[in-house]
């Protein structure tokens, strides 16, 4: 099957948004936990998290101002703080029900039933259930004007982590863990491991 | 474990590359491929394919000009053109010695084994054994300065995969051609699949 670019314009609107979506692959699943300036909670799964560097440690994020990632966004705009949840496979129902549009105001936590967990790196609320907790401080926004979304840079404040995972090497095991990952709009998945690589040389 | 952002900056730098790229999740696995100007085919592995829109259809790859990686960047800056291509995750020995620094002008497709494609989508090469071939046109870069690295954003010309992959809502099964996912710098996985759930609504 050979789909054009001028077929994919001509494409249902749902039907390309699914296409598109799901052909841009597996990505890790992020809950990201914010508060309003009105201190209220809020949670909203992405799939969108970019890996900008290492040092200085930075993460990216896409956002679309028509979304219902709008809420998030505003509040990480007003507060510079935020935290990115990594949950385990098993929470992929709940994980998806941040995606429905709530009013602003209501928090995903109470609605879905994920439990709140606050420690003195962010005023942002963690996921208790995550098995990743980032605190981010939120550093720059670049805006993509070809479509009007907006890519969030934040830097890494605070990692916390099951010891177990990390490696000697500083390889995190997120597979043992069952972490959960998603593609396209509504589909969830976790991983199966195919094997590890030495650092790749060029062969003689 | 917690790590805070000054124990981060202080980790050895190899341990802080593995801690932090492996941190970033599960991303798609993609093989960039291109031609310089004076027509050598290139192939490199990305993990940071990004989603960026469904219409126009954009793709942004993030790119590090300190890295293998770097022959990449010009080429498509050079010829506006480049191939994504998505492979079956039994190939990911030869898909992580794309990372290899060969020289440049030397040919990965060769060095590697993967078998080169063309079609009149792109001047760029495909890589036959890929499920998704996916022909890119450039559109922009945008330095990020933070850190210098720069994200491509191209828009889709042409997409090619096995119909039976694809439903009838739009959503494309990669999960069942088990394509190669990947995290960190040499970890490879394919997915598990967890479920599809409809559109998320508030709960009453």
């Amino acid at each position: 099957m050979i789909v054009s670019k001028k077929e994919l314009s001509e494409f249902e609107q749902r039907y390309r948004t699914a296409f598109v979506n799901s052909l841009a692959g597996f990505r890790q699943a992020v809950l990201v936990g914010t508060k309003s300036i009105d201190r209220k909670s809020n949670l909203a799964i992405f799939n969108s998290l970019i890996h900008l560097g290492a040092n200085p440690a930075l993460f990216g994020l896409m956002s679309r101002p028509d979304t219902v990632q709008r809420d998030t966004l505003q509040n990480i705009l007003d507060t510079k703080e935020y935290t990115l949840n990594y949950i385990p496979g098993t929470h992929y129902i709940k994980a998806h029900q941040t995606s429905a549009r709530y009013e602003k105001g209501i928090s995903e936590f109470e609605k879905v039933g994920f439990q709140e967990f606050f420690d003195n790196s962010s005023t942002a609320p963690f996921v208790a259930e995550a098995v990743v907790k980032i605190a981010m401080q939120y550093e720059q926004s670049i805006p993509i004007n070809l479509n009007g979304t907006v890519l969030i840079i934040g830097s890494i404040k605070q990692v916390e982590i099951n010891e177990s995972l990390v490696g000697t090497d500083g390889y995190i095991a997120l597979a043992d863990a069952e972490v959960l990952i998603s593609q396209g709009l509504d589909a969830y998945f976790v991983a199966k491991s195919m094997g590890r690589l030495p650092y790749a040389k060029p062969l003689l």
